[in-house]
């Protein structure tokens, strides 16, 4: 009676949000402090100064019918030149205001891109592991998700990819640094990268690079390539979700490299795809907070002293992983095949671990170390006690 | 090379923000104070002091990391639980918070529900003259819009709706107080439409009717009856935008009704559509503040003033048109049968008023009174010169 696919995507609950929930249930039963819930991607760090004095300073400052009133349907024009000009002095990349189209945030944007960018039937080079609602986005925009395997340290296997090249591949969507298995991607991998979309896209249209970039900022010491410098054919989409810890905020943006080809059509499609979705604005307020905060980030030094804290006592117990280069999540090997029974298991010592299936890979959980420090020092023992299971 | 439904759809400005674009231009050419824009519905009275007050509190009280978190895809569950409250003191109506949902705003609930209901060909009656955007919405789903004319002063025609009426009606969309006419309709209305649908709807799937509300709560001394009481198959798409005069921070609900057949299914599909079209969850803040604000209203008087100034005023200078009942609009008849080029005479005049075209119905133009009182005053004799040019 009802459409029968968004039935089925209501309804399958995604396997992030199912443990999520089972932990908001489980602390009800047991207290808040005795469930370490990994399970979610949602920030622990607070807000950084900026957001509230900024808030505080434009509800005095501007008259509630202009601050909070319509904006045009690609953002304020000064919050889009502010995103222009701050990526052009940061990265030294020609972007321009015209193109870049404020947003809900990182789901908005990626679902967006897809909408304008693919007719029915393109494909769409993920490579797994990978954010789940990729596959979703690129499903509604009528597209095929078409899964590469991550190679050594989940960085990329360029020869996978280029085999999985077809002719009808429209984009491929990169996530450096990566949910949900912490890797950044260097200067020569993502050099590497363009070489061979540009040699794969010759004679066709081009294949687009969606740089999905909500954890940017969020890296330990290392660099973040800005893609738009090595491969013309790119549209960042980014969000503050985790930069400015506002998830819940919705606000983000989408920023088509002006040397993509036909950039101004795939810009004109991104406006009609925000229309027809009902997008009108990205929040209005937020806006014109984030223009304002451009440049600052929450306190990377929590995340990384929770991700040295995590991984050095998991190692220590004999878990294997690698160290996380950003983002916060520590991915996970399964000690036993079934990476399901191993989150079952887990459950018992009242962990929630995300099984990595739901991401298109087998055998690890994720772990979301975007929590307060109490609760991973909390952790560690039923870590180990779980791990003494496979020992016995 | 990119989506081309997309492109177009990016591409054909809406008439209202064509003119909107047009006034922002002129405005810098000639100042501010000399341009009569009456293009867009952007509330012009402020939000109530309670918006302001509350957004204070909750960043004095909340923690900023629990502030502007992630809530759950259907919302925070207390505001749900205070829109399903409210509803049920207010009117006396069964809503459910767990049929519930927060969005971004009326166009998202109104893509959201349609994306949700819809089956590639099913048809739509709307109410013509009708907000344009509902034909974008209702295609993007896959659907076709079939607009009905509106009867004598712009209320209900319920024999031209019976008549509209085949086997693929999926939906009705109503929209009262009505953009553009002002029209609201009353209890028998509405009561003979639900008998209407509820013949029509024998022996097949019952006809979904979307009451699109944002005008509620500005209304002339007139009830706006509740629809969920009058016909089961009823869904509400709310919106703060106006009633909060908070149209830019894109804040509203979807309210399935329990009476609904297939209640549940609609809800999971509503959750599948706000996924699959990248909604995430409505802005978090936003959430907590309008849960707070239920009842409240910006200043009604103030558009009844506008109002009452404007349509007297009209009406002396000879232009015809019926007293709005509710919402912020004037639906005028144009003195020239084409409404396109009386409006291009008005801009002569520094007056911006849009044709009726693009609302499905020819000769008129809608006046959107949601301006400062001193714009309307100052736009009179702009109005009588411009009637003055028919009478010679």
């Amino acid at each position: 009676m009802f459409n029968a696919k968004m039935m089925r995507l209501g309804e399958e609950r995604s396997a992030i949000r199912e443990l999520f929930e089972y932990g908001n249930r489980r602390k009800r039963e047991i207290g808040e402090e005795n469930v370490f819930d990994f399970s979610i991607g949602n920030p622990s760090v607070p807000a950084p100064a900026c957001v509230g004095e900024e808030i505080g300073r434009l509800l005095a400052e501007v008259p509630p019918e202009t601050l909070h009133g319509y904006t045009s349907a690609a953002g304020l024009y000064e919050a889009r030149r502010a995103v222009a000009d701050y990526l052009r002095e940061k990265f030294g990349a020609p972007m321009s205001p015209d193109l870049i189209y404020m947003t809900c945030g990182a789901a908005a944007s990626l679902a967006v891109v897809l909408g304008a960018a693919l007719q029915r039937g393109d494909e769409v080079i993920v490579i797994a592991p990978f954010f789940p609602e990729y596959r979703v986005f690129i499903e509604a925009a009528g597209g095929v998700c078409v899964p590469v395997p991550a190679g050594e340290r989940f960085h990329l296997d360029l020869g996978a990819i280029g085999r999985a090249v077809t002719e009808r591949t429209r984009a491929i969507i990169v996530n450096s640094p990566n949910n949900p298995t912490g890797a950044v991607y260097g200067r020569e991998e993502i050099a590497a990268l363009s070489r061979l979309l540009e040699e794969k896209s010759r004679g066709k249209d081009p294949i687009l690079l969606i740089a999905d970039e909500p954890y940017r900022e969020l890296v330990y010491g290392r660099e973040v390539p800005f893609i738009p410098n090595f491969y013309g054919d790119t549209v960042v989409c980014y969000s503050f979700s985790k930069s400015l810890s506002l998830a819940g905020e919705r606000i983000g943006y989408i920023a088509v490299s002006p040397r993509c080809s036909g950039a101004e059509d795939l810009f004109s499609a991104v406006c009609g795809a925000g229309r027809g979705f009902g997008f009108v604005c990205a929040p209005a307020l937020f806006q014109r907070v984030v223009m304002r905060c451009l440049g600052q980030s929450s306190d990377v030094e929590e995340y990384r002293k929770n991700r040295d804290l995590l991984f050095g006592a998991l190692t220590e117990y004999g878990y294997a992983c690698s160290e996380p280069e950003g983002a916060f999540y520590l991915f996970v090997k399964s000690p036993e095949p079934d990476a399901k029974a191993f989150s079952e298991r887990a459950k018992k010592y009242e962990l929630l671990l995300v099984p990595s299936d739901s991401f298109g890979t087998e055998g690890y959980v994720r772990v979301s170390y975007c929590v307060p420090k109490k609760t991973i020092e909390r952790s560690l023992p039923a870590f180990g006690r779980l791990m003494e299971e496979y020992r016995r």
